[in-house]
């Protein structure tokens, strides 16, 4: 069989493999390959082929007939020196990809097909259309609670798997949608002051102005490796940071690159997402957080309590003990959007500051609460007024500062960004709605989460009266333009619906 | 706005439109673009933008960080010179993505829904997995007979369309999975003969182990531009070439560049390329040819008759005069299969020799017939007598030599490839099965339809008796690697069964 000499291809093609073949190469039209196929390329010694899908240059300074190039990604899966020679070989598809078909087709698929599916996913054997075909076969027939068991376990079967060492490793996780939310960064410090086991980590901002991990690294580093973490853990029970660098269910990173831009809702991908994560990252406690409200991901209580009922279905199949709280979505938490002014709003709270937002307090002793009871040493019932007394004396704040040492204290600026505007409202009346999804556009338009200190700074919340006139927020952006989109679409729909007073 | 100089990268990545932007470019970080991101490129110029998947660039002999390059598809679609500023944004989702999402929801979609969704297709601003996300959702909930022409109509809006500038203009199409079934090549002399009009564009192989295409190529050039085609319609009447070149039903190209490593079965879809490509032709008589075999596409009456009606259904809404015809499917088609090896048979019919397979012929002058019928001044009933008396007469066989010479006469051999093998009946008896799709992929593994003298030549058919050791059918092979891949895979699986003697 004729050989190409490897060479790689400064190209980052993310989650896709992509090889390059001249266009002159000999084995191009002999063996029938064409731009979009996929190929096999293969070491000739015996080690599994990787699969890529082959683009054709005509260029040889990229590669030239006699080699074969392949991108960042997948130059280092292969693993082998630049220059070695190579085969190719049409790939066939997955053999998974039957079930799929059988999914696509309306069947329930079984434990076996998700870890094959997974396996196939894990190893790059899928091309970025058989994901998207999974996916939508999910999304539109559906997953019986079984199915979400099954793709959990495969999602943890797949990749890394941590051990704390410790039979009580807590966790939370929040599904989303309400700008503001930064409860974990209150959560961490009340229950390992108490002396809880958190190793928390959290994901940057994707859709939303400012994730727990972009909000953290206003004070601190997030980005730390797994040895580092272990070593703050034994000193302080618990961190807060990026959670990006762990292989830790990576088959779900896969789907989510796919998923994200297609924008499916799918409720079995979520859970497993979700589940497979925490479990893969060693928790065996964990507190899922569903807001609910007319602008949040979940509308309607009755949807929550079955969303509730599949969480708890496959996290007690899991080993992990699971509790889940419905709690009010109906308006962002606290009144900073946007990294810094996040942060403000999380350290009010810790200090115990007199203007401290109380929502967001409330909230994070509830669920700081509601994580107390998993020791056993705390009764039941008894959570929310430890998590008070933890808060509440300065432990927490004394514990955060800990953290904040540990991971790599930042000197970073607490000041909003440089250019503000207020929106003021257009009657008198009373706050009867505020849009979660306006706001976190406005937001982000502002330049969260990349301007740190970009986004808005809620004044009035809901049932609170206002005077025409009275700025509802005030808008904060680094640069004219991204203030000008902000304004922009602030004053198409601000987000806020003032009613007449009661 | 920051601009970039556009540079042509010399990547060819075909239906799939591909941007390159340095890592150290400005706008990589402070825009927050990530590999596989859909970008929009504007020129400035108020042109529409072009969209495309972003790969990161390390190597600034591809691009430099002032620079976007393009793949050679998506810069010859953006039309301006190399080294022109363009500017670049995030690519919002099609407009039409929306309907999708009510696809995969199981809704019925509207004629307005499928025109937007081929608009945005034909543009390019549908990624392949968008397009998967719509073909699965199309094949999952299955589309309605309403949905079908609705996709037929915007598949033919989205392209260019033929004017034969004449009231019938006949053509004929198999749904294909029955090798040998060679009848095109029969069917344009006899029917041309007799003076209809019928421009035959044909496709080449993809997955079978001969097209039309790649077997009148044999013969004569098929590669011919509109203009000689337009040339040779007035002299003759008609020709068989390859219909790639023309922008007929774009849609349907880039669609199946998706299904087809997808291997999803549509039938929604299937019509649609179908009639979308026949009417695009300015067909507007069209009879389809839907074999039904335990080994074809179709499998039973009841589904052929379905299918039927489905073809009938958008046909009639379309201006296409159409007829459907039900053949028989048990087995392949004459005796040759692959490009000679099927030209050596259609040869014989139309030299009308002694030895000439009487089921292709028969076949032949059964399609024949029907087409003629589609004459007003042709009897019903009179179409096949009139086909058989075109071909026995040796008009059918003058009429094809002038079509070979106006498209350009190829002196090629008509020998099979050098090598061959019998492939023998295990057992005296009767041959009660021939696997259309084993028959198809030997002979692909013999290297047809790139060795055009590869291939497989049958000497016994349903309900001939055999004797032990008597020969089956020859495999033919340029390479001895092909030969005895064909051979593995005869000797594992022959494709006949052979039964007791009745």
């Amino acid at each position: 069989m004729t050989t190409l000499k490897i060479r790689p291809v400064a190209i980052d093609t993310y989650k896709e493999n992509v090889a390059y073949l001249h266009r002159d190469c000999p084995l191009y039209h002999s063996e029938g390959f064409q731009a979009l196929n996929k190929i096999e390329v293969r070491d000739g010694k015996g080690k599994p082929p990787v699969v890529a899908v082959l683009n054709i240059v005509d260029d040889a300074t990229i590669v030239s007939p006699e080699e074969l190039g392949l991108s960042e990604q997948t130059f280092d899966q292969l693993g082998v020196e630049a220059g070695c020679p190579v085969s190719i070989d049409h790939a066939a598809p997955p053999s998974s990809i039957s079930a799929v078909h059988a999914k696509i087709g309306g069947e329930i698929l079984g434990r076996e097909d998700y870890l094959r599916i997974c396996e196939d996913i894990v190893n790059n054997r899928y091309s970025k259309i058989e994901i998207a075909a999974f996916l939508v076969g999910c999304a539109e027939s559906g997953m019986e609670r079984e199915e979400m068991l099954y793709l959990t376990e495969a999602m943890v079967a797949t990749g890394d798997r941590l051990d704390w060492g410790e039979p009580l490793v807590v966790d939370k996780h929040c599904i989303g949608g309400i700008p503001g939310n930064r409860t974990t960064m209150l959560v961490v410090p009340i229950v390992t002051a108490h002396g809880m086991l958190m190793p928390k980590t959290s994901s940057r901002a994707i859709t939303s102005p400012a994730g727990t991990a972009d909000t953290m690294e206003v004070l601190a580093r997030v980005d730390l490796e797994p040895a580092q973490l272990k070593e703050i853990v034994k000193h302080h029970r618990g961190f807060i940071a990026w959670g990006g660098t762990a292989n830790l269910s990576p088959v779900d990173d896969i789907l989510i690159s796919v998923e994200r831009p297609l924008a499916l809702d799918s409720r079995g991908q979520m859970i497993a997402s979700i589940l497979s994560k925490k479990i893969a990252a060693g928790s065996t406690h964990l507190l899922i957080d569903i807001p609910v409200g007319p602008t949040a991901k979940v509308r309607s209580q009755a949807d929550a309590m079955k969303l509730r009922k599949l969480f708890e279905y496959v996290g007690d199949r899991s080993q992990l003990e699971l509790e889940v709280v419905i709690t009010d979505g109906r308006q962002p938490i606290g009144n900073g959007v946007g990294p810094i002014l996040e942060t403000v709003d999380v350290l009010k709270v810790l200090k115990n500051e007199p203007d401290a937002p109380m929502d967001l307090k409330q909230k994070a002793l509830q669920l700081a609460g509601r994580i107390l009871e998993f020791d056993p040493d705390v009764r039941g019932g008894d959570g929310y007024r430890l998590a008070r007394d933890l808060l509440e004396s300065g432990r927490a704040w004394s514990q955060m500062q800990a953290i904040i040492e540990a991971q790599g204290r930042r000197e970073a600026s607490l000041q909003p960004a440089r250019l503000s505007h207020e929106i003021p409202a257009p009657d008198d009346g009373i706050v009867t709605g505020i849009d979660n999804l306006q706001i976190a556009r406005i937001a982000r338009l502002a330049g969260a989460p990349l301007e740190k200190g970009a986004g808005l700074y809620l004044h009035k919340k809901l049932g609170d009266r206002v005077t025409a006139g009275e700025a509802l927020y005030t808008l904060y952006a680094e640069y004219p333009a991204d203030l000008q989109f902000a304004r922009h679409a602030a004053g198409q729909n601000s987000g806020y619906l003032v009613g007449a007073r009661a």
